[in-house]
């Protein structure tokens, strides 16, 4: 048995930590042999492919990054894609893929399976934790815990000088590292892209703070909106991800409570550094375990099938399930952590 | 309603999260006062209380350790316990109490509640994640991310140098910490109390590992027991916690491996840096929620209740069912992370 | 003997440790007593006091911020400000002031000792290291190691996405923590205030590398500047600190690059949690320093003088030679590091 | 020309970023070529090579350890071995060679050069701080920020229990790991090897610890020595550095405190972890400077010199000056600190 393995879409800690737990098992145990396909779909599209055996996979445990390579190329939107596909797996002697990726890359995968027979297995990737198939994505703890970090750091700047401080961090749809890292930051107000936020309200949190402590920390997701304010923070272009870009919640939130306050306000904007770097000891746990587990279902032929946390077990789901529908933040747990905001 | 809170048992990241949550929605959302009991149980068997308001919490989220205080003090050891405890609650015009511990002081509460009729909440506590109502226990974590840390940084001086390291984890009946910091830490083997190890098969691991790539790393719980070994490892004497003493398994271990396989040694014994310091993010999340959680079931007057983590929710289960049965690593997830080792 | 501490300026690791350094020091060694002054020049202007002994300074060695919170006040441009400084001192039976600050603070320190005969010592701080009488100011190692950490999880980013990420850091006036971050931290451009930047030249830059090898990181000082560039990034207002506002280089940079070269770029910018949080090792030792030598200069009646750091050794400098000229970037040493640029 | 580098003894963070600067501006600067010698003096004496070029330190300034491997061999012990060395470098065509390393591997170097005219420069290399001829060594800040990070974790334990914390950390013959990370990290009794701690001392300090305050931390290097203590500590056996074996003055001294002082007390003993994995951005930055100045002391010919720090220059002095004197700590230096001790 040849397995091929590819990584799509975005950055994401622990991406190598899942693929030396499929070679590592997939070689010791089971005796399969491994193809790496760069580059996400782009790989088996082109036939463009790179050595994946024990020593690849030696040391990876903790890097960052994926060293297969990532793109977001789409083969059903390439011309005569699923063909080229078939033809390179053939000509390569694959005979399954594990696909490990997001919402499009495990899209990909499930059309593949059901419409077309090629033998794929998913495993879910994202550091939005936004996939409803599963209660945790690898990347997610390891984003949330540098959010956590740059919070913890800027209470001390909180208590000696009188600036509100506004952190921006990723979730274009979903709030999810804004709120597990503005509560386990000790925050004081945390905006969401799931329920759009009235400024004036936040002007009044940030006033009423000033009064009763030190000054206030705002954490808010890159994809949260004012309310009627669609159109001031949204420019034209869109990137490489086919998104629409945004031009800044943080920077133009530090503005208006300056403006509406008389307060001085400062942004971070973590950018790029949540999805980069070593996974924490949980993601490396999580990723390690979904890796065991994809080649097991490859394995036992469970073509079409995703690896998912449920509690402490790894389950398997349809590949479809992961695909049909964002896990957004749900409102009681939104309210649940409102104790401390505001 | 006047609620009192104490934490007993050994050092935990995240109490005060805790402590901080429960005051937090308790005098914001149901304007409960509360009384502090110092040093678990000696606290309401002696009437030794401390302010928990709002601002005696304020700061402490990222807390470790508690500032009420520990001890291991059991009323149904001492003369009179129970009643003594009823007169100072009485005392205090405290209605219930919320206890954050461990299997013993859990134990005592569930006792307290069920035969006594004092209204008792529980949260569950230990750094072993050795309770099994619940996937996880807030500490473990931590726990966890400090030891893989440490294993992270050995495997440089274990490609430069052709020596042993081991490192020995907490974990005196269950192997969780080593399991999880072993695998997230990339060890080459794992030792815990659940199975008793064949030194032969260790310096056998030892000897391949050396031939096969770099030095290996071992961790071992201080729990784990070589086969016949057991009068080795226990001294005569008992600590305060009644444990039968153990003289360092991590130490024999280097030197059984040195005159065995004729390679150098060297050992880190981390102690109690993993259960002192700042809570990890995920740490903080499960105790603040365990906090909102504990508070409700006072609100709720679910008596003898404990909250537990069930997948991402937090649930209630009978006190009793906490201190029932030790959750112990299953063998089938030691063998599962058996592909990483030996 | 009763000593006044105050703290100016901006927020600094250490600020904290030096305190806990003079107090200890004074009062165990000496038998002095102390007198906190809230706010910078502030307090001893308005006679606004706190308490400063040995329990007020328990705990703060890893703290950051100050406990005595900061203000840019300055009483020479107060009315009757020294008079008001002097009636302040008298009333509160402080003999003599320790001032902890930057340029602004020490200077105010510097005139009040020489022209008006108040006893000071100065401890320098800026995060900035941009002092010229002192190897190295506490907080810059903080900041530095800040930075570094961001970069670093940069990297594995960069090598799975074609993407430049541009990482602006501290430093207005001088490209200290935006030199040494991007050396330690493996970037592969370095924009310094000290010398304007030809974004040609960068653009250049980045296009080589992505034809060489990975991705670029490119770190750039918030003050840098490109040549003829200045009216694009101040806008016309000040902020408290009177400091003209820059309206961010880093985002400005990387919209430059993506238009000019056509390749995706993303920003990260750090901002204050650059100076807020724990100091590291480094910098608690440095301050430590400062502070026992602090208060044998106060013991040795060397009025008018900053303590510095020189190799390893503590020496005493004249307050004003502190003030006179700003540290910045030696062109030799932005040479000497140009060895992993461009 | 073509350029040999090799390290020497123990492992060290930042010998890879010294190589990596080393490589870098030769190639880039002078177009000098490379060869890696492997494990030391082994690698030249036995002709045992490996390929140093850009592509070889690509990505190695963050990594701990050691790509060329380390070893103790001294050629002044092997038959021939100097002729052997001649005759390789010879062989290889290597002009001159930089040696990294502590006071054996530099000794080797001196001699080499002085006596039988092979061209070396040298870089001084030791996690202990003890080579006196210059301020710093690199890899000495990570040891002590990783102690100190351990110290951190410490305290909210030492505040909720009431047990005695030992931390044995590194330092044979120097305590200057024990003093700044003690410092550092607030400990409140610091044992080096300088000077014989007495035992009633200790307990004293510890009693009336627990009398003032919460529990105490103690700091001991691994060298400190009870006064008539020795024969307890030492074991009759070598290690492969010709060391005399110690048997864990942390282990014992938690011993003797507990039986002397009724308290209990418990060990963490940080180990190999000190001297692995990314060195500090303080490390990264002294090595890089090391290795840009080594290979400009190789263009310029200056045989016999070894680079090192002196407040923020680089400068060379003799190598023979390296080995000459060890560097303890200062008496004067331990009294200073001696505040926060006792």
């Amino acid at each position: 048995m040849r397995v091929g393995v590819l990584t799509g879409g975005g950055d994401c800690p622990g991406l190598n930590a899942v693929m030396r737990a499929v070679v590592r098992k997939g070689v010791q145990r089971y005796g399969y042999d491994f193809t790496g396909f760069r580059d996400g779909w782009r790989g088996p599209l082109e036939g463009d492919t790179t050595r994946l055996d024990i020593s690849a996979v030696r040391g990876m445990l903790p890097r960052g990054g994926t060293i297969l390579g990532s793109s977001r190329t789409n083969p059903f939107k390439e011309e005569d894609g699923v063909r080229r596909i078939k033809d390179n797996l053939a000509k390569q002697d694959v005979d399954a893929l594990i696909a490990i990726g997001g919402e499009d890359t495990l899209g990909v995968a499930a059309r593949l399976t059901d419409e077309h027979g090629i033998r794929c297995v998913g495993v879910p990737k994202t550091i939005d934790n936004d996939l409803s198939a599963t209660d945790y994505t690898f990347g997610f703890n390891t984003a949330v815990t540098v959010a956590t970090e740059a919070i913890d750091r800027l209470h001390t700047t909180a208590e000696s000088h009188m600036r509100v401080l506004v952190v921006e961090v990723m979730g274009r749809h979903a709030g999810w590292i804004a709120l597990h890292s503005g509560l386990a930051g000790g925050a004081n107000c945390v905006l969401i892209p799931e329920q759009r936020f009235d400024i004036d309200a936040v002007c009044g949190w940030v006033t009423s703070r000033f009064k009763a402590s030190y000054a206030p920390i705002v954490v808010v997701a890159e994809g949260a909106m004012p309310k009627d304010g669609e159109m001031v923070l949204k420019d034209g272009s869109t990137d490489s991800f086919g998104h629409v870009r945004l031009s800044g919640v943080g920077e133009w939130l530090a503005k208006e409570i300056e403006s509406r306050t008389g307060k001085e306000a400062r942004t971070t904007v973590l950018g790029h550094v949540q999805r980069g770097g070593t996974p924490t000891a949980f993601d490396r746990w999580l990723a390690t375990r979904f890796g065991l587990h994809a080649i097991d279902a490859v394995r036992e032929e469970a073509w079409g099938s995703m690896v998912a946390l449920r509690g402490t077990d790894i389950v398997r789901v349809p590949l479809a399930k992961a695909t049909e529908k964002l896990k957004t933040v749900d409102p009681a747990l939104y309210e649940e952590a409102g104790v401390f905001f505001g």
